[in-house]
Formats: structure tokens, sequence, C-alpha cells
């Protein structure tokens, strides 16, 4: 087993070239765990992928730059140890299975395999110890293994729960977004459909809202994972920026909801891959802001020590009763609600020897 | 008393250079009931109003472009038979009491008196019974009068809340707001501050969310207005749009929440403007989309027959459960949520025989 | 010949859902010359127009409405007088021929043909004697006959130049260009581009900008138009602004430009137009502002009595010697860049008896 | 002279808490020529800066954060070695000779001296003999020294035209400029003037344009400097933007104007920072991009081994003849344009010991 040693381990991109593809590969290059073996892409098999994004603006490696872009398939992948999939969802669909059958061990941004019953959906500061449904999936006579990051909106939501939810018992949230076009990919959402606009409405996005923070938050039962028992509801928008989710929670707890203590709960947040110092992990999770005007996206997505990883919040007020709250969330959408996090939960696998 | 007989009666318009100010001497050019006899300001006092705002892009007639800008005070004002004051809030709360003690009939866009005992604060589809106040002034003595229009952000909500109120009596709302720059006035928002960016924050907009339409939809009672008995949560937002206010809106009622039955509804509602057919009310004050991704600010902020005087709803949806639902609303915030109902309750109020 | 007898003549709108298009149906509603007979399109064939562009925002006529949309084939097209073409380049190039071999009478927003001999490139205040050609295209045996309008940065700015170059002879012409995103169509730029940004590059678009003016302002010789004989340099840029493309102009001139007298000439300039009273024409087509700050997209992009139809032009002034000078015009890219100048151009031709 | 022993000169910035004062602050944090020992400020004077500037999203040092803000006057000033005045215009004509008076050396981003015959106008790469200039205000009797940085838009330009009129000997520059909201301050530009639209004016600033890079490109004469003998035109525009300029330049050369000579001329232009590897120089002070679409604000504003100090060019093609040229720039306006800027002419002063 290759990460007891410390060896680097060998990792391909799928669809590198792709707004969240480029971030992996930025995020991969010189990494202490993993190297950045294979990309793949569609129209440009076979170019070099520093020509394949000639317009790249992130920072990448001369290797990274250098790769020849190979096919999204089984056949054209090779020997890597772990594949990235920021996939799109049709895509994602077959080939992702197609990838376990062949032995590959997947981790994915894309939505289709999100709540299938053995895959755990990963924010690894929020349900570390689903990573356990891996070895269900070895039981269950996988060759590879499937683990998924959540919706964009779900991971930031899912990590600011998370502390309350332990603390204070959520019983109720209505989270209303305002989510950056970068949500949308590329070309995505038409310049004319957004400027000096706000659209009340994204393709799908309340159901995944609505659910999938539940299962982060969820327990490990014998058949899966028993999702928590509060209900979300979301009503979701689309705004005018380039990245990083706003979103405005209305909760209802169990618990009394004091503001002040609430914000020392969130700030004082820690998880395993803080313990356990992982490359990609930010010092705090969540930042509190006591300014009144923030989170705001352009000042702050990339906030914390790990530029996007942490999530900002602020506003942390009452509610219309004492055990009802009110807070801001801003989390950037493109690094922890995609391509940062599925990092972070293959750093995570790598230390627990679960990617052997 | 003139209204009776069908004469003009004079108005003024305060600040009248300022962007609500502007608004007015639009729809006051030419408008059946009223002649624009009189404009302030404060930095132009003297000039032609059309040299006083050289880069006005609203049409005006030649007669308001050639009215001298007084001074806003009793004394400068003359001989006008009603005033509209969109004052900045520090100026209102002198200057409107000691016109209404001059004699003056003032109506009001400005904050500070709106929840004043003896004000109406009037969406004149919603509580047109209201303006009873007035004699309540009367009978106390005061010489002038002062009804008051609402934040422009709780003039789209009590307009939608006004039928489903009725119909399903609501127990609590929470509404999520994306709020246009002109809202905040002009120069208003720096643009460094909006661009690629939203702000999770409007100075006490909160408060008379969560306490305006409750006003507005409550009973006339002896001692004035007795609130409906409802909760409002607010969270507000300013977004990169350059009008139109768009509030999203999680709902309980004590009736069951049918969303077709409540899109009827809605679109079905017409209040005493519509009766009357007053020259500013729209033939319908709420327009139904079904169009998933409507309303928008920039598609539907014109929107109905008298543009900007229609609210559009759209997304009405089922909530968690079934005494709940959803929906989004769209509402031209310097015109149904300032000049626009403004005029429109005076126009209310001349026909009723109020301006007298 | 029925535009004698000022019978209606039926027209049909090409690619008649897209950005474009939406605009030709709005402004044929109700049209005095022509009736929409039929619209074409792609993907929705066969459905309701209403049904096809579900969040239309412009107003449409019921008959509008209620049209099916047809193949864009010559085939499918059936009898109609008149064929308005906003095709994307690639189709028209071979599809607009097919149109004319079959006997229609085309004019055309789409590029390919613009520069070719018999076609006439019509701005119709500027060189309406080009239509002259069309007799030429029936002398050389063509069916139908074909008729362009200009690219929508060099409508604008062949409109500005026609009375600066009839009085002071132009001699070369520096043009920025600071232009809309419609000018891309739907979905064209993506929001990623352009929020918070510039893109100095449009394809292909400075090579239209520095041509096409010169040959609109040239004369009719015997094989066709010679073109006008100073130079035009380019430098092209997306902005992020909807609608209404802005260009700043340093010019050169073989007389003394004197920026008083300019102003004057281009208020005082009307064209065939104008003198016709045809119905798309704005009383001047010309408007200037003294405003130091604009023309201005957002503020004058709907200019003149015929919403969209005039020319803004602001900031007329020295340039570094007597016979040089600079002004900044904006013009509405999808109106007079396009459908309205067309449409102009088309009422041109019914009142000069072209379309018979 | 502290310069020459290495030791690290007190320095104070002005207006510390404005936009361009807490770029200053941020990159005065941990300089290791510079310790940051005075900030002043206006309505903040007494408090800590770091509660001055509560939003601030800069990084900033400790240091820094504790600093008391001072009154800005030379008798709250206290003892420093150099002054960096981010003044507004007003302020700066009165204040900074009064500096210079009470013998502090003082280095502006203010206009009002800038073309004053004994201050150098200095971008270090273009002309760091003019810090002769300094020399001769000591003999004029002068206590302390004044030294000035360009315009935001003449410093980007001067740095790109620096090699070409060397190489090529420039005639003529017509350069259309679309510059940020950053450029005007904080409040600055509302956002009701910019959002979906363009400003083809800047007060002041075209003059500042077509005078300040002759003369950065003279020589030093006897009497001061002698201009450059070419002339600019230029045309300046506010877009919605939030940093960095563009420009696009027509150029007219001497010498034949041959793209890809002077893509390679740019690319390899070196100044004195980069020979004395001073901290804040870039190792490349222009970067060429092959990209036909850029430069392009969001992409390119942070480019450079410094982020903020390359300015970037592209599209470097042909005029409409052999001696003419164009090309496109995009520089850091309050960065290269600014703080960044005169950060590296104090660091060319200090190894030069003009700091003593």
């Amino acid at each position: 087993m290759r990460a007891a040693t410390g060896k680097r381990l060998d990792a391909a991109v799928l669809a590198a070239t792709g707004m969240v593809g480029q971030r992996y590969v930025s995020m991969l290059s010189n990494h202490p765990y993993f190297r950045l073996a294979a990309v793949t892409g569609q129209s440009s098999v076979g170019k070099k992928y520093g020509e394949a994004v000639p317009g790249l603006s992130l920072p990448i490696s001369d290797g990274a730059r250098g790769l020849r872009v190979k096919a999204t398939s089984a056949d054209a992948l090779g020997d890597v140890d772990l594949v990235f999939s920021p996939l799109p969802t049709d895509a994602a669909k077959t080939l992702e299975p197609e990838l376990v059958k062949s032995g590959y061990n997947v981790i994915t941004d894309a939505s289709p395999h999100r709540m299938d019953r053995l895959v755990p959906l990963m924010i690894p500061e929020v349900n570390p110890s689903h990573l356990e449904l891996v070895k269900y999936q070895k039981r269950g006579g996988w060759k590879g293994s499937l683990v998924a990051t959540p919706n964009c909106t779900a991971a930031g939501l899912a990590l600011v729960l998370k502390p309350i939810h332990d603390a204070l018992r959520i019983r109720r949230i209505i989270v209303s977004t305002m989510q950056a076009v970068s949500g949308a990919g590329y070309p995505g959402v038409p310049s004319l459909d957004i400027l000096d606009n706000v659209i009340p409405y994204i393709k799908d996005e309340e159901e995944k809202v609505e659910t999938e923070p539940l299962k982060m938050l969820g327990s490990l039962g014998r058949g899966g994972v028993v999702p928590a028992r509060f209900e979300i509801g979301a009503m979701v928008h689309r705004v005018s920026t380039t990245d990083g989710h706003l979103e405005s929670l209305y909760l209802e707890t169990e618990e009394r909801f004091d503001p002040p203590r609430v914000a020392r709960l969130l700030a004082a947040f820690r998880g395993e891959p803080q313990r356990l110092r992982l490359p990609t992990a930010p010092a705090a999770p969540i930042i509190i802001s006591d300014d009144d005007a923030r989170p705001q996206p352009r000042l702050d997505r990339y906030a914390g020590t790990v530029p996007g990883m942490s999530v900002v919040v602020g506003r942390v007020r009452k509610g219309l009763d004492p055990r009802s709250g009110r807070l801001t969330l801003l989390s950037h959408n493109t690094i922890r609600g995609a391509a940062g996090s599925t990092i972070l939960t293959a750093e995570l696998m790598y230390r627990k020897g679960v990617l052997n």
C-alpha cells in the first residue's frame, strides 16, 4: 500500500480542460500526496494540456502543461491510483460506473451517484466516518471505488450546519441562495441572461440543496447512511457574480439559538482534516466576520489560509423566536464547493489508507 | 372642494431633482388630476428644473422643464393642494410635520412617520379604508394631513400578501430580498461595492420589511390600525441590478397552500384603484408568470399596463408541508415601491374627496 | 404592383426565434406596409411562435403569437412578398442565394453577401440611390433580389460619417468601439467572459468596420459601387453592456473640423426616410447631446422618436490639429444596427416600388 | 546616510484609509527598505488603523494594524524619512508643498505638481535619470523633496511607449481607454452610473494622458525636462470593471512598424529596477500575450512576478500603413498606476542614495 509508505500516488483529472478541471490541475501542481499523471478531455485529445487551455489564468506546473490530453475512457486512462471526475452529469452517469468496474478509485463532483446507498458524500470536516462505506463497496465486490463531493451549494451549507446541528439540533432550515455564474460551468450562463439581472431558478438545484446535506449530516447505519432528520427548504437564485455562492439561512433549532454562542461554535469548529493537518485543509474551516455587511463574494471568496477553502459566516443574529436564528455564509463554489473539497477528501483517504 | 368638480389640483414635488423626485416629475407631466405647480431642491434653488437635472433620461413635460426650483420649506412652497415628499429620512423627520402644521396635505415616501398611529400607510389596492385615518387627523386638530407610502420592499410584499392572507390566513413569512441599487438613491451604492458582488445588509431595512406590511394588512380600530397578527422574518441583500426588487418568500398559512389556487388568487386580485379606474392603476396589480425562471428584474420591471405598477409573481410552488408554499415576486422599487404607489394613493384621495 | 396600390405586402422573418428575429416580429406587429405572414426557425418548427419564445419580453401582436414556425427553406416559405433574414453567417451563405433563385426578395442582416458587387448595402438615410442595384440584379437575370444591411457597428458609424464626409471630406478615421453583448446574439458571450471585464477582440469585426462604411458612402458606378476613398482603422472591444454600441472616433478631414459646426451638421441631417416620412424613420437620425458625459448606452440606447433608431452623438471636440476632430456615438445595435434599419430599407423599397 | 548602510527607513502613508492608501499599507507591510511608521487620515484620527478600515480585504501586518491614525499635517507626522502621498487633488495642492518646506521627502500620486519644472515624474523603468531633478530641488533651497507618480492611465502608457519610442521614434498616438471604477477612488463612481453602461468622459483625464507621458519620455535639460516631441490624442471611457485600465493604441512611427519586432522589443524590455533587482520590480515590466483576445482586465490585472506591476500587451498588429501599428495594453491602475510604481520609485531613490 503506497500511502502508508508516503509515496505519491498517480492521479488523473477527467474533463481537465473545463472550469473545475482547470482548478484541479492547478491545485494538483506540486501536491505532496498526488502526482498529476493524466488529464482527459473531449475536443482536445492529443494536444498538450498547456495548448488545450491557452487562456488559462490559474497557475499550473510545467509538468501539467506538458501532459498530452487523453480521451475520457477506461481504455485510455492507463495506470493511475485515483481519478478526479468533474464530468458533466450525463457523461458521469454512465462513465463513472464503468471506471469503477475497471478498478479505478473515482472521486466525483458530478451529481448522478451522490445519493447512491454505498457512495459516501463527503465534506471531510463534516462526515469523515462515512468513508467506511468504501469498505462496504469492496465487500460488495466493487473492483474500484466511488466517492462523491456534494453540490457546490450544499457543500458550504453542510459545513456550517454541522457544528450547529451538533450543538442545537436543527429542526428546519429555510435557505435562500445567490449563486455565482461559474457554478454553471463554461460557457454556462449567457451574459444576456445575467447582466443587470437575477434569475430565480437553477435546474434541479433546490432538490440537491434540500437532500444532500441531510445525507452528509446523517449517521452510518447497516444499509448505508441514515439521513439527518431535519428539513431544508431552498430558494435558489443566480446572480451577477463570477465566483462565490452566498447563502442566507433562517434556522429553527431544538435548543435556544444564542447568536454569540453560535458564532463562537462556528469559529471554534475544527474537523479531521485540521487535526491531521492535511495539505488542503484551512486552519479554520469556518471564519466569522463581525462586519455587519459581510460576507461578500468579491471580498471573501478567497478567505482562509488555503484560499477558497474556508467558508465565511456573518450576520449571525436572532430569528423570530428564541429557538431560531439567521446567518449568511459565503463559500467558493469551485474550490470548497468542488475541486478543493474533493482533493481534501482524497487527502483524507490517502492518510487513512483507503486508496490502496 | 375642487376634486368633486373634477378640477386639477396643484401639486408640489419635494427633492424633485433626486432619483425618486425625477420619477414624480415625469409621472405628473400631463396628469389628469394633478398639475405640477412647484418643485423643490437643495443645491439647485433658483435654476430651471430642466437645467437642474441635465442628464435626466425620463420624459417630462416642457412645463415641468421650465419650473424654477424652490427651497424645500413651508415658506417657499406657496399655494399648492398637495405635496409629494421623497425627502431623505433626516429631512423628512422635521420638515414633514412642519408642512402639515402649515396646512399642507403631504404624501410621503420617507420612513420617519410611517408607523405613527394616525398616519395611514398606503398601498391603495391593499388598504384603501385606512385613508379614514385622515379624518382622525382632522379631528385631532391637524391643519394639513400626512399619508405615507411604505418602504420599497414592503410595498410589493404587502400587495402580494394581501390576497393570500385574505384567503389562507398567513402565519409566518420568511422573505429573502435581492434589491436593486436604485433603492439606495443617488449617488447611493458605490460601484466598487457591488460589481461582481452581493451585500447581505441594508441599514434598517429588515425592521421595515418585518413591520410595515403588518400595519398595511391590519384593520382600522379606535386608536388607529391594529396590525395583522402574523410574523415576517426578513433577510435582505443588495445585488448588482439597476431597478426592480426581487423577493423570494417562504409562507406558512392556516389553510392549505395549493400552488395553482394561489396563482389564480393572485392573478385575479383587483383593488379599489382598478374598480375606480384610477389613471395610474394597472389593469392587474399582480401578474403571474408561468415561466420557471421568472420573474427577473431586467425582463419584468416594467410589466403591466402602467409600466412598473404591476408586481410579477412566479415560481408559486409547494413548501415543506401542505400548509406552506413558496413564490418569488418582482416589484419596481421606484415606481410601485415609491412614486407610482404614492401618486396612486393621491389619485384615490382625490376621487374620495380626501384632498379638500 | 401591390405597393403602388398601398396594399400591405406579406413578409416572412427567418430565424424568427433568435434575438434579432424577435425584434423583427415585434417591429412588424401592426406594420402599415407589411403583414407578418411567416416565421421560420430551427428547433421549434411546428410550434406556435408564442410558444417557441416563451420568455419573450418584446411586445408582439396576437397574430404573430399564433403563427406556426416553419422550416427555413424555399420549399417551406410559401408565397410571401419579401423575406427578412437575420440568419447566422453560415446558413446565410448558401440559403440566401437559393431563396433569391427561387424568386424571393430577401433583405438580410447577415454578412456573407454584403460586399457582393450587385448587392446594395443599405442605411436608407445614407445611400438610398444604391437601391438602383436591384435593377442591375434583374437585368442580370436574378429571379428575386438581395439587399443587405451592414454590420451593427458599421451602421451607426456610416450614418454619422455621411454628413461629415459630405461637408468636410474625410481622410481617415480611427474608431474604437465598446460593443454590447447582444451583438453576439444568444447565447452569445458567456457571462464568465464579460463580468468585471473587457474583451479587446471580436472575430472578423474590424475588417467589416473598416470596409462596409466605405461601400455605403461610395457612389454608384457602372460595375456597382465605387467605394469612398478614405481610410478606417478600427479597434473593437466587447464590454459589459446589454444593448447599444458605443464608438469613439478620431477623424481627419480635408476641410477644417470646427466642432460646433460639425455638431450642427449632424443635428440638421435628414435623409430620404425623413422626407418620405417612412413609418420607422425617426424625426432626426442623429441626436446631439451637449452633456459632457453622454452618450451612454443605458441612457441613450432608445433615443429618438422611433426608439432605438436615432444615433446619439456627443463630445464633438477638437483633434490634435485644425483638420481633425473627435466624437463619440451610441447606436442601438439590434435596432439601428439590424432589424430597425432593415425594416426602414424595406419601407423605402416599398415606397419606391422596388418590391414588385 | 541610512540607505548606504542598508538600514530601513521610516515611512509615512498619508490618506492611508483611502483606496490607494490601503494598497500602500499592504505593500509596505514587511518591506525590506521601508518601515511603516505612520499613517494619517481624516475622519479616523486617533483610531487604530485596523479599526479605521474594518472591511479591509488586502493583507496587512499586525504592526500596521496597530498604528494610530494621525492627522494629515506636518505637525502631526513626526520624524519619518519619506512620505507617500495619495492625497486627493485639492489637499495635495497645498499640503504637499508645506510638507516639503518642513523638510519631508514626499512621493506623491496626486496630480497638482506633476508638471512642475523641478518635480520628476517617475516610472522607474522609463526615466530613472529624472531623479537628478531632486538635486536641483536641493540646489534651489528646498528643505525636503518632491517626486511624483503619473496619472494611472499615463503610467502604463508611458511604460509601453518607452521601448517603442526608443526603437521606432513615435510621431503620434491615438489612445482610447476603458478605465476601471477604482480609478475614481472610493466611493467614486455610483453604481447607477456604470451598471450596464459606459461613460465616455472622465474629468481632466484626457489632458493628463496627453501630456504626462511626454514629460516622462523627455530628456533632462538645463531648466528641467524637455518633453518628447510626439503627439498624443486621447479618448477616455469609464467601464464596468473593478480594477485594471485597458488602453487601445493606434501608433504612427518614424520607422517601419513591424508587429513581431515590436512584440519582441516589448517583451525584452528591462529597466533600472530590473537591473537593481528592486523588491517591487517585476521580472519583466511588460508581458506579451499571444492570445488574440487578451489582455483582459479580470484575467491579466495581477500579471507578473510582482502582482499588478507588469503591464500586459496583446494584439500587436499592423496599422493602415507600414509606419503605423496597433496594440492593446492592460495595467493595474492602483498598483502599477499608483502605489506600486511609487514604492518602486522610492526603492530606486533608496538604492541611489537620494533619500538621505
